[in-house]
């Protein structure tokens, strides 16, 4: 009886997390940041029928969404990333917006924070009433997992939040992600021990729209303005992606608020240019292709990895592919006709 | 009766463009340069039968390839390209080298000498007995053709090429796809009006392993010596692609044959020091993995494209993504859906 009973509430909890696409969608749009986290536990969610319900929510809050600005953070671990995200995020509320906090992968600090208990990351922020800061799926596309960051995006926009920055460290093609899904790209730069080399990735240069070297003081500022100087060659090498816009390098200190209405005007700068033309709406149907398209691969992706034997070919295949006795070509051949005899409609 | 006779005699020329797998083979080996025109052609085609027999050819060669030096070369147009690979070209074979010129897009200067009969092109190069000169492809990858200079590599290295020059101009993904099958990479510049952005492509300075700045002379020597100081400025802030390789900055002319020993050496510094390590074996793994999911991506999108229906309905469900009233990943979903639901066998 006892055990019933256990099982009976235990029903009832579980009956209690599962909410309609109605009630969900209404969560959203009024704010409930308890059911904005719900909805954004189910577009991460693989379940196909978790999946469905996800894409039903997308299709019906689609109209709400395309109203924030968009902002990819980026820096090396040790940039001060947190720092700069909770006391910008202040800013941006003080200046009556409300501002959303993603990751997107698992290793980013956000999440680290959250995972590992850390409570002073963003402990300020995440009190604000006009603050929502989401940890990282705790699965990330690194294993292989279709990355939702961009859905996450649509449904915080959805929810009215005017600033979601999106936080990244950096790993494999997290920047490319990020780049491809945000309106404005910051990089967070702190001075080098003389390497300047130091902790910049290969691409990012070119994907920056704004940078701000963080944690300049009085005693390392002179060190600091060399920096930007050296920055600011370097860029001239590198031509900027939005034409008509020399990309900024900023000075200042996130810990103590300094600099950052600098970085906040020259983001909004940076989204005037942008809307002056079509080139706002423009870059955002490109991303939304983009989107489509790696959707596309995903979905096939995953019809590959659903059988072992297709996702055991497929290594072995690639593995095929380098030796000597065959070549790239070939070996793709073979293994698009394996995985076509397969029958995906299970 | 004539027109018989014609039809016949057509048949005829028609009977002696054929050659088996094994007549292509030996004609590679030998150094037969019309048949390893032949092989080329026979991996460009798109047709069912001639992939067959390409695939057949390309597994046959494999043990035969591999011990070239692959060189890739960019630059603006303007730049100098077409003189620099005749030059270098010929200095190779002065030093008893066999050279063969690829180009990796239609664009490109030795298709444009082919096409446009600018004879002056590589005019020189062409006439040596240790030459291979091939034009690209008439219907490049940037018409969605599937790009097949990785596999014209592998049949110039089985015919005993010892560089292989491959050339592009720079538009859209070519470079990408150069520095994915090139053991070094190397980029023309040249002193640019004051703008030294001029002609930098996006991401070209991430993957260049040598720099040549060309067309100098006795006039422009201080301005060269001028860029170069600023490039390797630049540089300092790009993390070149191999560890303990200092990006080296080139001077000279290659119209006047100054500076090419230079580049050479250099070319041959940076395949020694790869080869000291596993990383030279290492980079061509990757490449032909990388090599066996892009053909993999290619047969699955050339079933999407096998059948109208399915391309109209790819863009249709990419326009959509694009649109307040859908999302990217629904879109995606099903259009994969509309492509499964199709009899691919055929």
């Amino acid at each position: 009886m006892n055990s019933l009973l256990t099982i009976h509430s235990l029903i009832l909890i579980f009956e209690s997390m599962k909410f309609s696409t109605e009630e969900l969608i209404e969560g959203i749009r009024s704010g409930n940041k308890r059911l904005i986290a719900k909805a954004i536990t189910l577009v991460e969610s693989k379940k196909a029928e978790h999946r469905l319900q996800a894409e039903e929510l997308l299709k019906k809050i689609m109209p709400f969404t395309g109203n924030s600005i968009r902002v990819g953070v980026t820096g090396v671990p040790g940039a001060g990333k947190s720092t700069f995200i909770e006391n910008f995020g202040r800013l941006a509320i003080a200046n009556d917006k409300k501002v959303a906090v993603l990751a997107i992968d698992p290793s980013s600090a956000i999440n680290k924070g959250s995972i590992l208990g850390d409570k002073t990351r963003m402990e300020e922020l995440a009190k604000e009433e006009n603050a929502f800061i989401r940890p990282s799926p705790s699965s990330g596309f690194l294993g292989g997992v279709a990355n939702t960051t961009f859905e996450t995006m649509l449904i915080c926009e959805a929810a009215g939040y005017d600033y979601i920055l999106i936080e990244t460290v950096g790993v494999g093609q997290s920047e490319v992600l990020v780049a491809d899904i945000t309106d404005v790209f910051l990089f967070l730069k702190i001075i080098g021990g003389g390497d300047e080399l130091q902790g910049i990735k290969r691409g990012i240069m070119e994907m920056v729209d704004v940078i701000f070297i963080n944690k300049v003081d009085k005693e390392n500022l002179q060190k600091a303005k060399n920096t930007r100087l050296e920055l600011k060659r370097a860029l001239d090498f590198i031509p900027p992606k939005e034409k008509d816009w020399k990309i900024p390098v900023l000075l200042g200190s996130a810990l103590d608020n300094e600099g950052l209405t600098d970085v906040f005007d020259k983001i909004n700068d940076f989204i005037s240019l942008k809307k002056k033309t079509t080139r706002f709406e423009e870059v955002r149907t490109q991303q939304s292709e983009k989107r489509f398209e790696y959707w596309v691969q995903e979905y096939i992706l995953s019809l590959m990895k659903k059988s072992n034997t297709v996702e055991e070919a497929y290594l072995q295949h690639k593995k095929n592919a380098s030796t000597m006795v065959s070549n790239p070509s070939t070996e793709a051949k073979l293994f698009v006709e394996k995985f076509l005899s397969q029958d995906l409609s299970q």
